[in-house]
């Protein structure tokens, strides 16, 4: 045991728009014992994921909310130091809903095995892990992408746009990331290979997306909604997809979120809008999932995290996913 | 010849909001003298739509708009009286864009043939025409409708609405209609075989919808968008499709129609929005008119037409489409 004392992140109060310092209580608590069945890991890399938000509200969602005093829900990976199942043993490496603590006690069962030899910790909650799953069902599955075809992914710089930019790219496509500022829209162009990269702080993003592609676009990855899904739909080439990732720019004022004015453009162009949830595929994941692997080991595939130190630190690292604050794909080292 | 003067009704200013009388120039002109390849014929029957609305504002469309000075645009049916096309001779009976006026001389290959033995004029222009062919590939194609599911409508008393209730109830599907007023959802349920019909103008759309449909909804067919679509929205099952026809609640004031702002039910339901046009599906018609056809003539099928007299009525009439003010297809007698 690295703790005589387990440390964790409950959800305090339900916040109004972004979650601020008082939304959570973080205390140090006994170490939990495992019951039959159960593991206790030790995390060593926690996921912070803009869904989050989402959970925090109460009300029907794909996953019911966070519940008041219960530690915040979240994707982790971790070390196994104690087992009472026998599927695991110490030292095994894991990832599973950790949630945001020092040590999760957690169902065997719920566990998936990683190899770090592979990947380290923090990668396994990114590219090779719901991020990246997000990234090539929602292209591949929900967007239908066809070999050459052109494609605009919002939040490009983030954990899911980055990997749909070179994943796009692996199939010969045309690709334009949406980002915010000069340095993450250099990072899409020459670390993901983006050909182009608009920057919606500063630019017109429906002039510059349409300067990129004059034919327009075939499928539109949103991670954002509001005013650059309504840009976009003004772009779609005939029976476009829009796959619908996320709003971020709705995640912390639901009620007042933006519906797309423009939608009639759907009829105009027989294009479709489609949602999904990734974990609907969670059977298919390691066919995703060695696709990926292939892509790291040959270097076709870059991934990027943005990793940050301290548990006490997680009131203060959240927000940034929703200010565009983090690079990649935000990880918390407890 | 009928008439030694054709009157014709001609674009005469774009409208800002419901086209009013001073849209429209009425007047009598020379009977036109059909060139090579071309055919007089004697219009019998207008087809007024709720699409021509959007065929009077300038931009971007699906088809371009009509032209200032140009005879107003509609699918017709008539005989014709002469002809320079040898595919047609005086008596035949046809339909196709013969525009709002008495005499339309067209394009002979742009025609095409109707059996006024198995329907009337006005119904060529109804079930077995546009609107028809609409609530079919909508129904069957977009919505990709299956045996036994749950089916709502808007506008289930028009001439798309009407007959999407009837298809859709020969598929063993549970369909709840949406229309305005206690007589029209009387003829939805009565006539057309709709489960429940909810009347927007009285009820509650969502509690109604959600009471005879308390499983939820598989396909909503949207004729309208604005309030009603976003209530439906909320009331989606899984893999649920939104076929987006129409919005008619925007069509007078494109500028500030309302989006969706919950359309991020499509992520939480892995539901899809898809728009069509229907003359993608133009080689098609000939499978959807044999089923309907079929239907007519075995009682399954009712068809409603709401025939008004007079061309010089066409300025009061085409704003009932978007009052509500019609019982089923809609058609002008010149």
């Amino acid at each position: 045991m690295n703790d005589a004392r387990n440390r964790t992140v409950r959800l305090a109060r339900r916040p109004v728009g972004l979650p601020g310092r008082d939304t959570w209580a973080i205390a140090d608590e006994p170490v939990p014992v495992p019951q039959e069945g159960e593991v206790l890991v030790e995390v060593k890399a926690i996921s912070l994921d803009p869904a989050m938000r989402g959970w925090l509200d109460e009300g029907k969602s794909y996953i019911p909310p966070v519940g008041l005093g219960e530690v915040m829900r979240a994707a982790g990976a971790g070390v196994v130091l104690q087992s009472r199942d026998p599927r695991w043993k110490p030292g095994d490496t894991v990832m599973g809903g950790l949630g945001v603590q020092k040590l999760a006690c957690v169902r065997g069962r719920d566990l998936e095995p990683i190899d770090i030899a592979i990947a380290p910790f923090e990668r396994w909650l990114g590219v090779l892990g719901v991020p990246g799953m997000t990234a090539w069902f929602g292209l591949f599955e929900v967007g239908a992408l066809k070999d050459g075809e052109t494609v605009v992914v919002s939040a490009a710089a983030g954990a899911v746009g980055g990997l749909v930019v070179q994943l796009a790219k692996s199939r010969g496509c045309q690709v334009v990331g949406i980002a915010g500022g000069p340095d993450k829209c250099r990072l899409v162009v020459e670390q993901f290979g983006a050909d182009a990269c608009i920057d919606y702080k500063s630019q017109d993003v429906r002039a510059g997306v349409s300067a990129a592609l004059p034919g327009g676009v075939d499928v539109y990855f949103d991670n954002v909604g509001g005013e650059i899904l309504e840009a976009m739909l003004t772009l779609l080439r005939r029976r476009a997809r829009v796959v619908i990732c996320g709003a971020v720019s709705g995640y912390n004022d639901f009620a007042n979120i933006r519906g797309p004015r423009n939608y009639l453009n759907l009829l105009i162009q027989r294009a479709r809008m489609e949602g999904f949830v990734v974990f609907d595929y969670a059977a298919r994941y390691p066919e995703a999932r060695a696709e990926i692997a292939r892509g790291l080991a040959d270097g076709a595939i870059r991934a990027l995290e943005d990793v940050r130190d301290g548990i006490d630190t997680f009131p203060d690292v959240l927000p940034l996913l929703y200010s565009g604050g983090n690079f990649g794909k935000l990880v918390l080292r407890p």
